[in-house]
This record gives C-alpha cells, structure tokens and sequence, in this order.
C-alpha cells in the first residue's frame, strides 16, 4: 500500500503550518488519533496536526467527515476501531484530505476552523483506548541476554525457549496510564542478601522500560487462532510505552510464575496512536532468525519497523533532561505479527483496544539499552547525568521521557512525548 | 453479622418448595446472583432459588423490589455491583423477605410469580460478570509443594518467596468463559525430551484446576493500597474457577516470565456468584502461618471459608463421572484478604467485576488433590475411572466437573456445577 497512497507522499504539505516544519512530530503524513478534552469540552476523538489537533467530533457532527454517527464523540477510541479497516482507511484519506494545502473545505471555512482546530496547548490528552487486555513480549534478543545475565546466569543467559516462542506475559490493564500521569513510587517486598526475611518498603530499584506497543483493531473469536501471515492486519496502530519496574521486587517475587508487583504499579503509555497506514513507508527487514521458527511463526517480507527511541531522564530542578539511550524498534528479533499469531495460536481470544507490548527494546551497541538494569549493570555502575548527578536507578521527582519517530524525507513521522514525573512512595506501615 | 442476619437464619423456609431440599444448592439462605437469559428474553440478572430463578429486572420494573431502575436488565451484575455493599444488602434483605414462606407479596400473586420466577430448565446462564480484570494466586502450600516437585526439585519444592508473599501473576481475561462453554484443546508447542527442537501440535497434558475466585465488589484507586484488616470489604462474592492448563505448553514456556499459552485458552467460572453474606455462617480459621507474614499481610480473626469441593471426570459415553478429588477451601494459607492486600499494596488499582483466583485447592491426603498433574504424578500413575477407564490427563469428549458447597444445619449453600466438555484440537499446521 505505501508505495501508491497519497497519504504519505513525502512532498504532501499542509494548511496547517506548523505541521510542516522538518522537526514537527504530526506532520500530514503521521495523522495519529488521540483523544482529548478541553476546559469546556467533554473527551472526543481528535487527530494531531503540528501544533494542534482536529477535532473529528465536530467534523463528524458538521457533516464534514463523513462516517458512523457520534464514534468520534467518545472517551476512547473503541467504537472507531471497532469499525474495521476500510474505515479507518477512509477516514485517513478524508482528514488527509481536509488538512492539505491544496483543499479549501476547512482552509477556506473560518468558523469551521476556529471549533474544529484546537491548539494542543489548550487539550488534556487522555488514554486514547480502554484496554480490555493487556500484554507484555520480551522480544530483543540484546535485552533478554542482558537480562539472564544480571538475574541468572552470564553464562546461560539466553534461555533456550527465548529462540522458539515470542515469549510474553499477560499484564495489568487497570494501571495503564496516559503520558503526563504521574507516578507514585511503590511499596512491596525486598529481599536484601544480608537478611534471612524480607523487608517492606519503598522501592529502591525504580526502572524504566523502553517499549512499543500496538493496538489490536480486529480481534479474534476464541478458538481461531490468527495465521502470522494475516496478523499485521490486526493491528490498529502503535504506541510507545514505558513498563515501569521495581526491580528489587521483580527479583523476589518473579519465580515462578513472573513479575506481579514489580509491574502492575503503572504502565504509561504515548496519547497519540501511530496508524499503520503513518508506518507504512518505514517498513524493513528483521532481523534473521536462526533456528527458523516454527511454520506457526513464519512469515514472507518485510515485518519491522524503522522508528527510532529514546530515553532521557530530567532530575526535578535540572534545566534540561540527559538523554540515557538510543536505540530503534527495527532492532527486535520477533516481530508484532509473530507476537500476534503465538499470542492466539492456542486459541486465545484478543478484543478491541487490546494492547500488546514490545518488551524492552535494547539494541546492540552500550548507548542502545532500554533499561536502568541494563545500563547501570543493575545499579552498580551509576550513569552521569549533564547536571554532574548520578543515577543508579529512577530518584524522587525525576522526569522520565520516552521519544519515539520514523525519519522521512524531510519529514518525521513521532508518537509524541511518554511522560512521567516520580512521586515519593507513601510512608510504609 | 452473621450472628444476627435473618437471611442466613437455618430454619429460614421458602414457598418455592424446591428450594427447601436438604441438597438444594440454592436455599433460601444462599441466593446468589447469575445473569440468564431465556428463548425469548434478553439477559438480565437473577437470583437462583430452588429449581427456579428469581427475575430481579421483572421485579424491579413492576416496583416491588426497590433499587436504582434498570440496574438488572443488564447482560452482567457490574452495574449492581457498583452500587456497592448497602445496596448488595438492601437488595439480598428483600429478595429473602419475597422469597419466605411467611411473605404473601409473590406467593399470593400468581400474574407476578408467572413472570417473574423462571424454570432454570429454561433458561441459558451467561457469563455472571464482565472482568476487566483477571489475577491467579498460587495459596495452596499442598498445591505449590507438589508442582514444585514436580517441575522442579522436591528437595527444595516450595521457594523462599512463597511463605513470604501470597504469589500471583495477571491471567487472560478475555477467555474467562462460562460454566458448559465447550472448550477446545489448544496447539502449542511441546519439547519432547528426545528432540533438540521443541514439536508444534495438541496439547498432550490437557489438566485441570480446581479453584475458586472472588470478584471485586469495592475497587480501589491506583496508588491507594487495600488494608489487609479492610480487604474483605471489597469482595462481592465467590464463584467456582477452572483454570484449564496445559501442563506440557507450561513446562516449556514458563521460565522467565510465568504460563501464558498454557493457560490463556480458557478458565471457566461458575454461572452463580455466592455472596459473602451467604458464606458469612461458614467463616473459620485459617491455617496457621509460619513465619508470621509481615505487617501489611496481618489480619485478626478467620477469613477462612469452610467451603467443600469436588472435582469429577465423565468420558463421552459414560453413564455417570467419576469423583477424582474431595477438597476444601479452608485449607488454604493464604486469605482472600492477604491477596487483595498484597495485589495493591504497590498502588496497583482494581475494578469492579476484577476475578481473582485462588490458585489450585489441594489437600493434605492423596484423595483431595486439585489437577491432574498432581494425581496422576505428571502422568505416571494415572486413575482408574468407574468404567474402567483410565486417565493421565484429559481425553476429548471428557467432560470436567466442579462442585461446591458449604454444608448448614439442613441446608447447603451451593455454587451450581462450573463444568465443560473437551472438543479436539483444530488440525495443527
């Protein structure tokens, strides 16, 4: 599709003139879906556009944009979604349309403008999706290797399942937050090697993790699994995440049955939902899989994607946040459609809205590591921040950001800042 | 309360004679709530009594049951139970005044019994909640000393963490199905010990577990923990719970990260939810806990349930099943309460309608083990069936039975059975 669809034509321009600036995270090319609400408007389904977001509640309303009443007048974006991919199509190409330069409906029409524009400025983004499911992969090679090698063993680090199955967890939906939620450090128990028993506290290994996610937009009915090669097209859009880790409490808690408590304190996740119609054009090649994966798990093409990411970390009173890691989702050894298809291959049901998780995206190089864990070697060799502090892991009031994008031909294709500020923990009976 | 509760009062009686059976799961003392629907009837929320079920939309849109209009004309009780627990215990006071064999409001009104009291014979149980949320324990120290055995080592079978923390993980709630939903045995993959790769196919270890789980009724905000002391408070009820595992899926998959596949085709739950005020009589003490659990795991009285349990396997053409386990609920060391304290003690919140599983109910004796794993030794010394029969694990066309009841003075508070059939595997590719 990327090659004939004029949605993502690199020289497409737009009305909107901020969003044709080169370091514009929502130029016309990207038209991402968030959900907003402003100081006297309820939530609704809007689109970014450089600086501002267009409202498609009041498109919708005015006639303008023509699909399913009142689907954009929600507080999630569900009943859009639920609506399948011929309208999601349709849509694009009808706010790709509204929003061009060469088109006068709504360039032309300043009353229309001035409901339907809204500055980002003047908008709370909320969770764009209500989340009936949640789950979390562990799929970079680099980053399970680092992983079995600080929590097992260095010389076994990568465990012999890891190469066969998209290995995944299912996580807690309810404490999926919105970027810009804050966090409130967790209470839970730590083991200390010098104490028979453990002890309850605040948590003292407060972590990051560097992820994607993306959103299932066609389920399943339970009982049909969906082939790998057919998995892509059930999938809405993505996202970046941020599993926020305890990881004293992941150590002594996580066998056997995995991390509970370590993870279920908050998720935070990017306001605007990337499509993959915006992702098309980055399209590449995985990386190779040896041993070939089961036939379940195979699939023909291209099935990564180019988005590069970061981490930067910003401690309360500093002027500006070090950036801590850079690396890029092309870097993962299973792919989304291979998540996917293993995901339901025993039957599994998924449901609109569900959000599925990359696991923590390390790539190869020291600067290209996902977490605190990884490029602190669980703490013991602290990172320099540009303020000249130290972290060994996340203190009180710092500002954790995830910052995702694809690079264009002049243009970036991003999912907007994943935010989260540290609060302190509640005093521990 | 329940000292002085007039609804659980033994020698309580009911005009629905049926309903006053010595085996009658659903005396008038139980009155647990389900969601039905029926040939020509859209699903609404019932209360089981007898034979019958009592229809609390009808009832509440012809004004004799006083509560919030429309509440039960819903295909799930979350909007009932959101209402909270003054209006669990307004609602549970006048269906047991409608229901007694001293009241002539329903009794002596035979247009209004007509429509309001249905034949379960006639109606289809539905899934009783919508689950945002879905959380296994692992409580049973018997059940944890005898998988630790046998998938690990039985010199140090259960872990350190285990006495310390009432272990959980997040399960699959989009597959939380029903009592009588067939299930179908799932594709995975299986490494067979003589062979380097794992193999793609059937679930040959297809097991059962035998639980019960309880449904928050009370939710709490993310960042604001449950007090142990408080946690009861915000249980609506209990159900039966099957939690479907494939044990040869499970063995593979589940280091680092816990079972996923294995478990994620299916969990069944029983059509009736029992409330606590029905469990209120059967209150007992709890095993005692060594070492003491640390503070915010610490609650005076018992919070055990002296609820009994039996698990039963009828082939496809057996004249009647076989019982293959006799257990308890009381027998298990960790409380509903420590879990519901320990699942947010980091700040993780929980929804209305969130299942909660009590992990595998084994006993001391060999006869009161909760999965086949268990009994059967991971297949090695399977049991012998009433028809001569024997099973390792699971066959198709097996069907798996759970029952459950708290044994009064003349009167049985049951669950209704949580049963399903096995369909064969689709062809694996």
């Amino acid at each position: 599709m990327s090659q004939q669809d004029m949605t993502t034509a690199p020289d497409l321009k737009s009305w909107v003139e901020s969003a044709n600036a080169a370091d514009s995270e929502f130029p016309i090319q990207n038209l991402p879906y968030g959900v907003f609400s402003t100081k006297n408007g309820a939530p609704r389904v809007g689109v970014a556009i450089g600086d501002s977001i267009l409202d498609l509640a009041v498109l919708a309303g005015e006639g303008v944009l023509q699909c399913k009443p009142d689907v954009f007048a929600r507080a999630s974006l569900n009943d859009f979604i639920a609506e399948g991919p011929a309208t999601w199509r349709s849509v694009r190409e009808q706010v790709s349309a509204l929003l061009s330069a060469s088109d006068q409906t709504l360039q032309g029409n300043a009353a229309l403008r001035a409901t339907s524009l809204v500055p980002q400025s003047e908008a709370a983004m909320l969770l764009p999706v209500e989340i009936p499911g949640y789950t979390d992969f562990y799929s970079s090679k680099e980053h399970a290797t680092n992983v079995g090698s600080l929590f097992r063993d260095p010389k076994n680090a990568l465990l012999p399942n890891w190469s066969e199955i998209p290995i995944g967890y299912n996580g807690r939906a309810s404490s999926v937050i919105v970027s810009g939620t804050p966090v409130r450090r967790p209470n839970g128990q730590i083991k200390l090697p010098d104490q028979e028993r453990p002890v309850f506290g605040a948590c003292r290994k407060l972590d990051i993790e560097l992820e994607t996610g993306f959103i299932v937009g066609v389920p399943n009915a339970l009982g049909d699994p969906i082939p790998c090669e057919e998995a892509e097209k059930h999938i809405f859009g993505m996202v970046l995440l941020n599993d926020w880790s305890a990881r004293d409490f992941q150590a002594w808690e996580y066998v056997p049955l995995g991390p509970f408590n370590a993870k279920t304190f908050a998720t935070t996740i990017s306001p605007w939902v990337v499509t993959m119609d915006a992702l098309a054009p980055f399209r590449t090649t995985q990386p190779k899989q040896d041993p070939q994966p089961l036939a379940y798990l195979q699939h023909a093409g291209d099935h990564a994607f180019d988005i590069q990411l970061e981490a930067l970390i910003k401690p309360q009173n500093a002027a500006e946040p070090t950036t801590i890691a850079r690396t890029n989702f092309k870097y993962m050894y299973w792919t989304m459609a291979q998540q996917l298809a293993h995901h339901t291959v025993s039957g599994c049901n998924t449901r609109v809205g569900d959000l599925m998780g990359s696991g923590t995206i390390s790539g190869p190089t020291p600067d290209s590591l996902g977490s605190l864990l990884e490029m602190t070697f669980n703490g013991r060799e602290p990172v320099t921040l540009k303020t000249g502090e130290k972290r060994a892991f996340i203190e009180d009031g710092d500002e954790l950001t995830l910052r995702g994008w694809c690079q264009g031909n002049g243009y970036r294709v991003g999912f907007g800042p994943c935010t989260g500020v540290i609060l302190p923990a509640h005093p521990a009976k």
